[in-house]
């Protein structure tokens, strides 16, 4: 909705009040090629690590751009500890999966691969510069971490017992979201979501075995699997996550 | 994710088990045309009104194909009184939020015009044709209904004052989404959700003069305004609406 007009920009480097810095070349190109912006421009700059700062671009250089950092304007804040684990789907939908959940504050995107996975090929670099540019608009002062994608078992195998993993179960049997996200809030979550044929009845059985796994019901009607990840999201931050407070950065 | 393989057709139509009829035009199109079926070949229907029904094609045809009507496989069931109030998007976001607010089980779904709404053509014949579509691929058995563009103004004019109407309020000040649904579950409701550019200051004061509205916070982010929509539907369902019990079609 209404972002603020002032340009926002993922930028790798320090930021210290006081000081002139070189742009990375991603968002010197971005500032002064893609956005046309000169010498002057007012600009919000985070790292991922120190929050939020007001900058004013003074040399601008489609590589190299020189801005100046002048001050603090929000403190770092980290997103709940919630991560999304997604069966990479077709393009479009995959796009907009990793938009919604850097919006919808999930710390941490793994693409899972099972055994009814569609897509072949995961271009990381691709997911983690579509997260960067919704971190962005979204105002995050973290840095979402998309990580490589993994194998289910595989993941199953390493995975920290204190974290909740909520199968989103299209089979009915699980228990209606809002109960068992809230149930269980406060500790490291995480939500899986099956790719569009659905689980295998192996995998299935394999993660309701497990003792951290919950199986989750999105309800009565069939929902596909990027709108099955957006509301798990949703109703996981409502319930036990952010969306508690009203507070507004 | 696992829809079922049968194909699942909405045609308005009188479905009497022991019968045969003959399907409207659109419905023998996709079925015979695009979908390629012959005679003999099993499908399920609803009409919108009396459940679903399996059905066996006798007489494939382009435009009049006849159906003998075997037998009720699930009885009609309304979705929870749930309405969408969204100001239309740009084509793609706007396609995306029809879609999956039926998926959601929105009641109905009312495309509202407000001060920085920025389409100006609402194309209503294609958001029903949607809806019908997006009711089909989810297993819904009543049809979602699409209304007429109409203006804030006089939405809120006519509006019954017994159905919360929840605005989805970008400025933060509204209450957290879950706390607010459940505090009024049981009462009809409406989500109501703003253009890219907002509402405008005069409407944002407008509604919350008006008893019946309530204004919601979606957490500490700022949400697209298609993210916006998915998110407030999702949370109204699992604290409020059919998705608290575990019951799957």
């Amino acid at each position: 909705m209404s972002a603020a007009a002032k340009i926002r920009l993922f930028a790798e480097m320090a930021l210290v009040p006081g000081t002139e810095a070189v742009l990375p070349g991603a968002a010197s190109h971005y500032l002064c090629t893609v956005m046309r912006q000169g010498a002057g421009s007012n600009l919000a700059v985070f790292n991922g690590r120190d929050g939020e700062y007001d900058c004013t671009l003074v040399t601008p250089h489609k590589k190299n751009a020189v801005i100046r950092v002048n001050r603090q304007t929000r403190p770092f804040e980290a997103v709940p500890d919630l991560w999304l684990l997604f069966a990479p789907l077709k393009k479009d939908c995959t796009d907009f999966v990793l938009q919604k959940a850097v919006e919808l504050g999930a710390a941490k995107i793994i693409p899972v691969l099972t055994a009814n996975t569609a897509s072949g090929t995961v271009r990381l670099d691709r997911y983690q510069a579509q997260a960067v540019e919704a971190a962005e608009q979204c105002r995050r002062v973290d840095l979402p971490g998309v990580a490589a994608p993994c194998r289910l078992d595989e993941l199953l195998s390493g995975w920290e017992p204190s974290r909740r993993l909520f199968l989103m179960d299209e089979t009915g049997k699980g228990a209606p979201a809002a109960t068992a996200f809230q149930a269980e809030a406060g500790h490291p979550a995480a939500v899986l979501v099956g790719p569009e044929g659905g689980f295998s009845a192996g995998e299935i059985d394999r993660l309701y075995a497990l003792p951290f796994v919950r199986g989750i019901s999105l309800g009565p009607r069939i929902l596909r699997a990027e709108t099955a990840a957006v509301a798990a999201l949703s109703v996981w931050q409502s319930v036990a996550g952010d969306w508690i407070t009203r507070e507004k950065n």
